[in-house]
Formats: structure tokens, sequence, C-alpha cells
């Protein structure tokens, strides 16, 4: 706690070593540490704490710009992440995870740290993400799922998940330590998943059994079907949709041995 | 952040244009928009943000008498609460949100916005309440339960739940899109409910099947008996007395056709 | 709120009356209230409160020397914890809790009061202990595992758990009240347990089965047993090794009555 806070800001704790964009706003009581690096128009809600210092991570941490960071949000010296991150409020990331474009995290997740996530993921509440796992782009994680990452709990052993393009994980889900789901997979709601998940496959129950593909997931109401990248584009921008689609085709093509069904 | 800071609360960023009613104390390092208006009396703690700008909310948020506001908190513009509000500390209520008197909502809960809120509930810790939902009076959720309302997710379908007056939905127990729990249900810890669950019905395991009537629910050591208003009054004041026993009343006269339960 | 601010700690809200150890560092915007008395090289993050007063609670609260609070960590007055207490960020310990040496807790945990914590425990995340706890030495609380405390919920019944030395609660596991975990016991991710559960004990699924042994879990691929003791050490000082090969001596001694597996 050396560091020299800015005048500039005089409701908030702005080191005067911290590198800020064009039109960077910092709500009353922020801290940002000189390690930091803020894009053009981030904006940082009040309480929150960037360039947290953690165990060995010397490097600095850059956040692109048009952020939108909410209130008491911790994030960690040694991460980055492209434009258009967006954080709910108590919002923890730990160091060394690196995020591409315009992830969103909701209120009071938890990335562990030394986490690598694609572009435009989606995050919902208290979604917690054990440290060193992997994530791909379009990737959903909903409110109270779990990433896990040791398999014999307390053990030195370190096996975090790995989770594709696409896929789902819907609200209180597990996923067990080593878990790999596949592109476009889906866990539902309270589900525990192990193991390698195939693409397009939708895991349900304590057990994490294959239950159905992703493409026989209907909403009868209003006629939608899975992937959902058929019938939900909402809050991606253009250049994303021929991702998007090439993404649909992939998980489309996907194919399940589904016959286990047969023998219950 | 153009707002003019109250110089009266030297300690806390309060705007000068919100309404504050008489003996209102307010903790260092809050942050009070220009939009709220706080009643009588009104305790608001260190670190809380009041009347938080949210997309297209230009309305004021309106906290009654005798409200308690643990550090921390986050309540959006576009709000409003009867009298007596009590929250726990790092709480987050969306914008939107209109309770009525006397709601209780513990440590780390989301109140995701635009929901309705009746007298007199008890919501304990992380309890994650999902946009738009329909909550009666005097209902329980405890800690780690979850009410969702994307029946294909991700998809643009809304179909938040709706929990009647009385009901009780144990520690991480799940509420699946569109939910309608009945008067004085009771959703036990950890299941998963879904659909149209009777008044009076007790919901277990992760298919939410109907496994008695709340007044088949026993205490054998103390002799209790569901529902719950036959045993447990704490923390309601006299007036709610007599709505309290017209509820009780009225779950026991709901009946079910347990019979299903036979067949298994 | 009529606390005189220490002029010593221009960025925080320091009490006179607070009394501080040699070394004591205290971040921007913490709140330190006039009944905590810090030991020697305590670290307080920026915008936690210490002594946060709670219904009835004039005592003291006393954190021993080594301790790490971080950001936004809430902990009441009545409270006692040995030395190197380690807090994750938007921690909330409710008051009367008394806590052996470095007990770490993870970011979002919640403990409710009035728990009586061994030494060496490690709760990760969003840990919720009910109030009354009773907690052993060098155990585990894994990531949204809950101990409840209420049999008839809502009641005046107080039921809390009992966890004895060295058990491990994994990922989003339920105790419900009055559980009693006996030494060494293992819950796994996402099982709710229930009643008496012996030493050396593996639980799982919704109904709490006995599944096994600790000593049979295995992890192949690194060549693990547990008891955990066996193949981990970490973050343990050497003055604690002792302890922990008696209490793996005392897991391995326990025997269970398999049998009931014979009979699924």
């Amino acid at each position: 706690m050396r560091e020299k806070w800015s005048p500039e800001f005089s409701d908030a704790f702005v080191s005067s070593k911290a590198q800020l964009g064009n039109g960077v706003e910092i709500g009353p009581g922020a801290v940002v540490h000189d390690n930091v690096r803020l894009g053009d128009r981030v904006r940082v809600g009040p309480h929150c704490i960037l360039g947290q210092a953690g165990p060995g991570t010397p490097d600095g941490t850059v956040i692109g710009e048009e952020a939108t960071i909410r209130s008491h949000a911790v994030i960690y010296a040694g991460c980055s992440f492209g434009r258009g991150l967006e954080t709910g409020h108590h919002v923890v990331i730990r160091d060394g995870t690196r995020a591409g474009e315009n992830l969103r995290v909701g209120n009071f997740s938890d990335i562990e740290g030394q986490c690598a996530i694609g572009d435009y993921c989606r995050f919902h509440g208290y979604v917690h993400v054990g440290r060193g796992s992997t994530i791909g782009n379009f990737v959903w994680l909903y409110s109270l799922s779990i990433g896990t990452n040791d398999p014999l709990p307390p053990s030195e052993v370190h096996d975090p998940v790995t989770i594709e393009d696409g896929a789902v994980v819907c609200v209180g889900a597990i996923l067990m330590p080593g878990t790999h789901l596949g592109t476009g997979a889906f866990v539902c709601a309270g589900a525990r998943a192990e193991g390698a998940v195939p693409a397009g496959a939708v895991i349900d129950g304590p057990d994490g059994r294959i239950v159905n593909h992703v493409k026989r997931l209907v909403h009868l109401g209003g006629g939608l079907r899975h992937p959902w990248m058929n019938h939900f584009r909402r809050g991606f921008p253009e250049e994303a949709f021929g991702r998007l689609e090439a993404l649909r085709d992939e998980i489309l093509a996907s194919k399940l041995d589904l016959d286990v069904r047969d023998g219950e």
C-alpha cells in the first residue's frame, strides 16, 4: 500500500502509475493499482479493486476498451480481457485469467485464476470456475454452476475442466474434475457431469447420463429448437453471426450413440 | 457520476438530490444516488449503493421507513419496498422490483429485477430470484435456492416462477422455469420442482415428485406439525397474526391426490 | 456511528479505540470498530468491516497475528480467531464464532455465527455454515456446501451440524439439520447427508447412502489413496504433522458395516 493515489480521482484510490484510456470513469472508493491498464471508455463501479496482488503474479492486468465493471468487483493482477468485458457486482477474477472479447460475468461469480476463456462467453451469477479451466467461445454457464478441479479432494492432483464452444451448463450443475464438455453439449439443471461428454449431448441427473441430443431439445410453446444459435442472438454483435452459424452446423453434424437408452 | 455529493455525510457519497427522512443513518463509503427516497430511520450500511442506474430505468427507488440495509448491498433504481425492509450484506436487488412490508433478504442474495414480492417474505443467503418472478406473502426461500425463468436456455422465452403465499423452498432447491408453487407448498432441500405444484404439496428429489401433504410434516422431538404457522411466528408483528391464521386454515383445507404414491 | 476515526489511517475508518498490533495494514475504505483487537502483522483489505454490531453482542472481536483478511469481508463483534486466519473476498462471519489457528475461508463464504471451529480448517467459496455449528480440526468444506440447522423450516427448533476432525464435504453437498459427520467422513459432490455418519464413511447421492470407506477412495493416475493425510500436507505447518498422522491412524482404524451394499 505504498502506492500514490492520483489526485485526479479524488473519491477513488487510483495509482498514479495506472494507465487509463480516454473517457475512463471510476466510481467512488474504487482501488486501481499501478499494474493496471484500462482501455478507452472503461467504466469501473464503486468499491472495485483492480490489479489486486496475488502470490507470485507480478504481471499487469489489461482490460480492453468499452468494459463495464460493476461495483465491488475484484480483479487480480496478471489478467487480460478483450474489449467489451461486462461484470456484475461482487465478482472475483483471480490472477492469470485470459479472456477474449465481450465476456459477461454475473453477480457473485468467482473465476479462480489461470483460466483461458474464449470470446462471447456468458456466465450468470455465483458461477464458480476452478483454477486452470479451459473454456471456448460462446459458452453459457448458468447460476450456481461449478467447474471443479481436484479428483480426490484434498489432493495435489489438478484436473480442471474443459468446455468446448457453444456448450451450455444449466443452474446448479456440477462439472466433476476433468470433465470435457464437447461442442454444444448441454448439462441440465442440477446434473452432475463427468468424463468426456460428446459434442451435442444432453446430460442429466446425478449420474450424468446422456439423455438426448441437443437438437431434440425443443420448446413447444415457442416452436424453438436447439442448438440455441437457431433462435438466440441477443447481445452478440453482427461480426459474430458467421461464427455462430458455423458452430450451429458443427453441433447439428455431431452424432450420438443413444442406444444405451434402450437398455435402461 | 455528475452528481453532487452532500457535505452533510462527509464519509459517504450522498447525492444532494436524494430525499432522506428523519433519523436516516448512512455508513462510510455508501453511495446514494439522486433518484432515491429513504423513509424515516432507514439505516444504510457502509459501501452500499442505492439507486444504481440500470438500462432504461429512470424511476426512483423508494425505501420505506425503519429499513436496515447492511453493508455492500446494491439496490437499483426503479424499486420500491414497504416499511421494515431488512437486507443482509452483499445483496443485489435489480431494477423494477416492488416488495411489500418487512421483506428480509439474506447475505449474497440476488433478486434479478421486475419481481413482485408480497409482505413478510424471508429469503436467506445466496437466494437467486430470476427476473420477473411473482412471490406472494409470507414466503420462505432458504439458502442457495433458485427460481429460474428460461425454459430452453439460452432463449428469448421468459417463463418466470410464481410462488403463492406461505410456500417454503428449502436449501439448494431449484424451481424450474414456469414453476407455480401453490399456497403453502414445500420444496425439500436439493429438490427440483417443475410445473404446477398443488397447494400444500411437499416436493422432493430431482424429479420433483409430490411425496406428502405439508400437514404430515412433523418434528417428533418438538411435537411440531406443519403448516409452519402452527408453531412459528417469530419476527412477525401482531398485526400479521390474523393473516397467518387464515393462511394456515387455507393450507389445511387443501387436498392432494396422493394415490400416485401407491403406484411407485 | 458515533465512533471517532483515527487520523493515522486517512483512507480508512479505524476507530481510535481499536487495538492494533505492530505492522498492521489496513486498506482504503475499511471500517474497524472500537471493539476490535488485531494481532501483529494483520492485514485488512479494502472495504472490509471488522467488529460489525449484531443484536446483543457487546463483546469485542479478537483476530490473532499474521491474519490476511481480503477485501469486502465483514466480521462481526464477538468473534475470535487464532493466529493465521486467512479469508477470501466478500466473506461474512457473524457474531460469536470462535475459531482456532489458521482457519482459511474462501470468497463469498458465510459463517452464520455462534460456531465453534477447530484448528487448520479450510473452507472454499460460498460455504454456508449454519448458526451454532460445531466443526473440528482439519475439516474441509468445499464450494457451495451447506450446513443447515432447522429440521422443520421454519421452526424454532435448532439442530445444527457437528463435523469431526478431518472430514471432507465436497462441492454442492448439503448437510441436513443435525447431521453428525464422524472423523474423516467424506461427503461426495452434490450429496445430501443426514443423521450420524460413521467415521471414515463415504456418503453419496440424494439419499446420503454410505457407499464406501474413505480408505478405498483412490486416484489411479496419481496412485493416491485416502485418508487425505496420506498424500496431502500443503499449507500446514510442521507442528501440525504429528496431529495429521494421529488423525490418519484413527480414520484407518475405523470400521464400517458395508454389508448393506450387497443388498442393492
